[in-house]
């Protein structure tokens, strides 16, 4: 095989008292890689759509050839590759835009050289590719995309990543506000100590929040779904965060969060009723504050990245 | 019906990184109450066996009593009761004595008025019972020893109570060294402010353990039972804590950590195999530190107090 192409799936990462340790994977929104053997021993950024020209070229930084050229490097293959980008994402939004891209250009090179590595072992290299993209070598929408469902991110020393279960009528609805938000202004506002009694909280709600999953109880994922920890400060950095969350609450969602570290706020509901709702008052309250307002419904994606041909 | 006999299990709080929102109840060991009606309108706590003594007879201060006011206060009942306990717990041991006692008479007075509460109910009038006990009318030990299992206590405001999954095979050795600590102490040495990054430690390994208990996963069960908000600080408080415990995890424990306040430690297995290697390296080690060593096997009770005659 010479040429194939994947897809991988956005993801919401944080996922309220989850936050810093969970992501869910999400259905049909995600990007694309074509990717394409070459004989010249080269990594090739040869197009990228749908991203306004922004993503860069090179492929010392583009997320796609990054984490392949992290597999080769680990593999000792010289292979080129040519890689095709079309993002389905919005660049920027917090729901893992740079994860998608760098787990479908893994999904596909593995398949391309005979699947050398089991799925679950392709984490690492998507984490390099969000160390040049973010940062960090953060997992918490990597291994979402990857692997599918609802994950839990245990710790890092070593990785410890747990695909947790997923009630089948778990909905998501997104929404995502026609404004920029710095990352790094998302984590400056946090706080290096937090009162104990804050962190017990969080370690109930986040216990709570697993234990309903696993036993399909949609009240108690929607009790559990507060974060105490990140969510109280990271609010005021988002136009009409309390108005919203206040209002998709009165409307049924199980819980509002933000995800990833925003602008986009994810939305859990049981089933799909109550998305058209939650989408047309939302869009009334962002219109308020000048803000245009993007919206998507999605199920539970539970198969993570994978080869379409 | 006149007089009835009810049982409730001792019962450990905290369970490792479930500091303060986690329990489970013990099979076997615990506290006896014969509760007989009579005719003055007032309750009478007329024998205590197996506490040395050491418990107040007075039947506001006995947490028997103090749990059946609360009810017959809740009932607006005026009916008198005669109280007879048999302790089977040792007092001041970190194995919710004080909670296994008002629990066994709340299932024995709820028997005799025809269970006009369902047995969750009941669990208020246990707390008040904790509350005069050790000052706040905390719910981890009173919660598993009522509603037998591994128990989340996910929060206090409304009060929200979980019964987990247990794998069948999860077993737990406990270890009582012959030694004193004031509850007090134990709550002094923690910190009222903790580094962000150990909330999120911690709030991964309960994610973990709550996981690994519905996935019957022991090895996840096992990597997540770390506490690093409480046990560290509480560690210097227990002489030969950290010897004992790696001396348990070599022998094979899935984890091991302080049973609510201490100074019991629990230890939790796949089996009973390892059980008398367990106590036997044990006592080794408390003895070389002068202080003797009572321990306990047991399942996980899993069915909560009870009436038995």
């Amino acid at each position: 095989m010479e040429k194939v192409k994947a897809f991988a799936p956005a993801t919401v990462a944080n996922v309220s008292c989850g936050f810093d340790i969970l992501g869910f994977a999400l259905d049909s929104l995600g990007d694309h890689v074509i990717l394409s053997k070459n004989d010249e021993k080269v990594l090739r950024v040869i197009s990228i759509k749908g991203d306004g020209g922004r993503l860069p070229l090179e492929a010392d930084k583009n997320t796609c050839s990054i984490a392949i050229r992290a597999m080769l490097d680990d593999l000792g293959s010289d292979q080129g590759f040519d890689i095709e980008l079309e993002k389905g994402l919005p660049l920027g939004s917090g729901m893992g835009s740079s994860a998608a891209s760098a787990v479908a250009a893994l999904v596909a090179v593995n398949e391309l050289l005979g699947n050398p590595y089991p799925k679950n072992e392709l984490l690492p290299f998507a984490m390099e590719a969000e160390r040049a993209a973010c940062g960090t070598a953060h997992a918490d929408n990597v291994a979402p995309s990857l692997l599918g469902g609802f994950v839990l991110i245990r710790g890092y020393k070593p990785l410890d990543v747990i695909k947790l279960s997923v009630p089948d009528n778990l909905t998501c609805t997104l929404l995502h506000p026609n404004y920029q938000l710095n990352t790094s202004d998302s984590r400056s506002v946090l706080k290096d100590r937090i009162p104990l009694k804050d962190a017990i909280t969080q370690s109930g709600n986040v216990a709570g929040l697993v234990a309903g999953l696993f036993q399909s109880d949609y009240a108690l994922i929607s009790r559990s779904l507060e974060d105490v920890i990140a969510e109280p400060y990271r609010a005021s950095l988002l136009p009409g965060f309390d108005e919203v969350k206040k209002a998709m609450l009165e409307l049924g969602a199980l819980g509002l969060g933000i995800s990833g570290s925003g602008p986009t706020l994810f939305i859990l509901s049981e089933g799909k009723e109550k998305h058209e709702h939650f989408v047309q008052k939302a869009k009334e309250i962002y219109d308020n504050l000048g803000l245009s307002l993007k919206a998507y419904f999605s199920r539970i994606n539970t198969k993570g990245g994978f080869v379409i041909q």
